[in-house]
């Protein structure tokens, strides 16, 4: 890091109202100048979607009081990061953090979640990046515990900095903070989701259906976030975006065409 | 496989009516029993979006004549391969074919990639898995090559199977069948999109943009799926859906929280 405060970009995806954000930007407003974009309307599930078929509105805005320079973006987290570079701060920022998530991003949920395709977004375009999220999906969760293990987890970070095309994926156990008995590295569990979709009627008779499923940990290893989360541990994962199985290329050079 | 024909899950992110989708059907019917689960509307860059907070409909339709089970979803491309799985199926396919997608899902891509979100998820849910894509973004992109290739990879993959927690991304090259090489097993190439949005002003006199982008390959590789494509063979990358950066695990445990 250079000696001038770092600039920090912020961003989520459960919107700028959400008390998770409000959680960074206090913390992170005692490492550096803060500069938040984030989306105008609740983006969970969200992957790595992006708009390039729609417009999109970049609305600056008072969210966290005449200090901190924020707006709101119409699109995606990944849209917010992309339009907050070449919009807002017309440089790369030298941290990105997102979240703070109300909810789980431990194990396959990072390839669903919105927080993480922010963060992720933001280490594609070389940004050292990081997200957040808290294991407590309801509107008033109570962030003090977070906020302490942002600060140790963010310290290190401008420390160490990342290894190029790593980001991190920390989250926090929705326990008091004197029940965390640390911060442990893991892999993702190898787990999914089932499925089952509710099929309803609607007025006019017409059936519809609401998602809805089962979280299933097929994983019983002790260095993965999922046991971390049970056993009280914040978990740290270090994620990358380089998606090619280069374990599985060998065997299929063997493949006759 | 089984002796009798595999059942053949078939979704896209072009939407049902794309010719791309129709190409792939063509060639899946000569393979087994086919069933086509597919988005009503273009959901290009959906990236692995799925629909926790909105209702989601499912009509059957003929779209592929009489023979063919066919169903719109108004979800994501991960959307509809839950529902088909929850709602049409039953069961799991022995195979899921996504595409073609008229555009590329090469190196980055396949993180935006509706098309590669469908086969991910299918890849997440144990199901075997491929994503198709013919490096031509119009409507009346020329199939023809394409569906040679598809016919190839396809073999092989009902003979050899995948390895797990692994699927394929195949790309083909925008050239005649003539002047396409062959098939090259690759990485996928380090590369990203440099946005550029392009502001306008609405009759009311409000800013809104749209997202433009130049892609940068910063990777000189000769065993890219970049560099394939340039040379006129079909690309085929494996894709692994666990992000954890194995690598990077050493070093973290080295951090003093």
């Amino acid at each position: 890091m250079s000696e001038n405060k770092p600039l920090i970009l912020i961003c989520n995806d459960d919107g700028i109202t959400a008390p998770g954000i409000l959680a960074t930007v206090e913390v992170m407003k005692t490492f550096g100048e803060v500069v938040v974009v984030a989306p105008d309307s609740p983006q969970s599930a969200m992957g790595h979607a992006i708009s390039i078929n729609k417009p999109l509105r970049l609305v600056k805005n008072e969210q966290f009081g005449p200090d901190i320079l924020s707006y709101q973006c119409s699109g995606t987290p990944a849209d917010c990061v992309k339009m907050a570079v070449d919009k807002v701060l017309h440089r790369k920022p030298d941290l990105l953090v997102s979240g703070i998530n109300h909810g789980s991003n431990a194990s396959i949920n990072v390839i669903y979640s919105g927080t993480m395709s922010a963060a992720m977004e933001g280490a594609i375009e070389g940004i050292t990046a990081v997200g957040f999220s808290l294991t407590d999906f309801s509107w008033d969760a109570d962030f003090s515990a977070s906020k302490v293990y942002m600060h140790k987890i963010v310290a290190q970070i401008l420390e160490h900095g990342l290894a190029e095309g790593t980001l991190l994926s920390v989250n926090i156990p929705n326990v008091t903070k004197s029940e965390i008995k640390g911060i442990k590295i893991c892999r993702q569990a190898r787990a999914k989701w089932e499925e089952d979709f509710v099929q309803r009627k609607d007025p006019h008779g017409k059936d519809y259906y609401w998602m809805t499923g089962k979280f299933v940990n097929l994983d019983k290893g002790e260095d993965t976030d999922e046991w971390a989360l049970a056993n009280n541990y914040v978990s740290v994962v270090p994620v990358q975006f380089d998606l090619t199985a280069h374990h599985a290329i060998q065997n299929l050079n063997t493949w006759e065409f």
